[in-house]
């Protein structure tokens, strides 16, 4: 079996995807977290000034959605043809593309701009992403792609803490489907054992 | 061989890789193009509310990067295996990281703000990125991956005119190895047979 690694901050956010994927099959990793003060020595060794990477006997990779496509055919949470790739890959890039406007918000500099923003967020771009994710999650027997467990499902879960650390809410909450999801992959038993012992972090 | 449609608006912008993959092999398909004034009843037909959208023997798909990997499989421009398709991948949502954070410059609605914006844009976004995709084109002998022609590479330049027009500059303009990708993909026989035959619009 290879030798997995992967290296991020003491944090679930976009790592926990990997980690997730790793132990639903079980598989061993070397889980490293950088502290916040080596982060910038560290920083200016990374292929794009940015965590997570990913190593597989030595071999280094970054892009956490490349990195987790790559460890759900590894672990068979991909799809059966090309096809089912794609809407496996619709699914997740949806699911980012969601992330990456409420990390917009989350991340804006200036106070006052931020504050605008998040009106915008609240009122318009989070009601619409959760009725077409319940609405995908509805489609799909309470999984995201193919009526199945997928690496999609891995994924939103994976993140969900730190959507709703961004967001300021539980965005599952009222959300049946979207909570289904959410608990089929808490109850697998690699997840199951894997967040009993990992390091607790509030995102 | 299937049907293929192509919807979008009448530009090239986030379409034209889709359309770069087809022509590659010479691959027929319905290039649909939206105009402005339909596309709010066409909207709310729509996945997410947004095009490109590809259909395949009608079966209908949306997300443009999603849909670009599914066709790179169709034409022979993924990788060899799980790691050279992840390589793909890390070059690919590299060049899409640059594209948002251009985006999110250009699409900014408040005019203060996207002004103060795009001054740290030019002067650190835009070199950072740069440097770092010039470095990749210099590692992969005039490529972004494998050191082969890949979808990375057609994926570049099928955006590099819609993020000209955002950065407002010829990014490619003094970087030789991404000058070098442009003109390995423009010289291709399919492409050329499209850019030869699309119509002309800015972006």
């Amino acid at each position: 079996m290879p030798e997995y690694k992967i290296q991020y901050f003491n944090v679930k956010a976009l790592a926990e995807p990997l980690r997730f994927l790793l132990s639903y099959k079980n598989i061993p990793f070397d889980d490293v977290r950088i502290q916040k003060e080596d982060w910038p020595e560290i920083k200016k060794t990374m292929p794009m000034g940015q965590m997570p990477i990913m190593e597989v006997d030595g071999k280094r990779a970054h892009q956490s959605l490349a990195m987790a496509r790559y460890l759900a055919k590894q672990v068979g949470l991909n799809g059966a043809n090309d096809w089912e790739d794609l809407e496996i890959d619709m699914a997740v890039d949806t699911i980012n593309d969601f992330r990456n406007k409420i990390g917009a918000v989350q991340y804006e500099a200036d106070e006052e701009v931020q504050k605008k923003k998040r009106v915008t967020l609240d009122s318009e771009i989070i009601p619409f992403y959760l009725e077409k994710l319940e609405a995908m999650a509805a489609a799909n027997d309470g999984h995201f792609a193919l009526s199945k467990l997928t690496w999609a499902d891995l994924y939103f879960v994976g993140i969900l803490d730190y959507l709703n650390f961004m967001a300021k809410k539980d965005l599952t909450e009222n959300h049946p489907n979207l909570t289904k999801v959410k608990e089929t992959v808490l109850a697998l038993e690699g997840i199951k054992n894997w967040v009993a012992k990992r390091p607790e972090t509030e995102l």
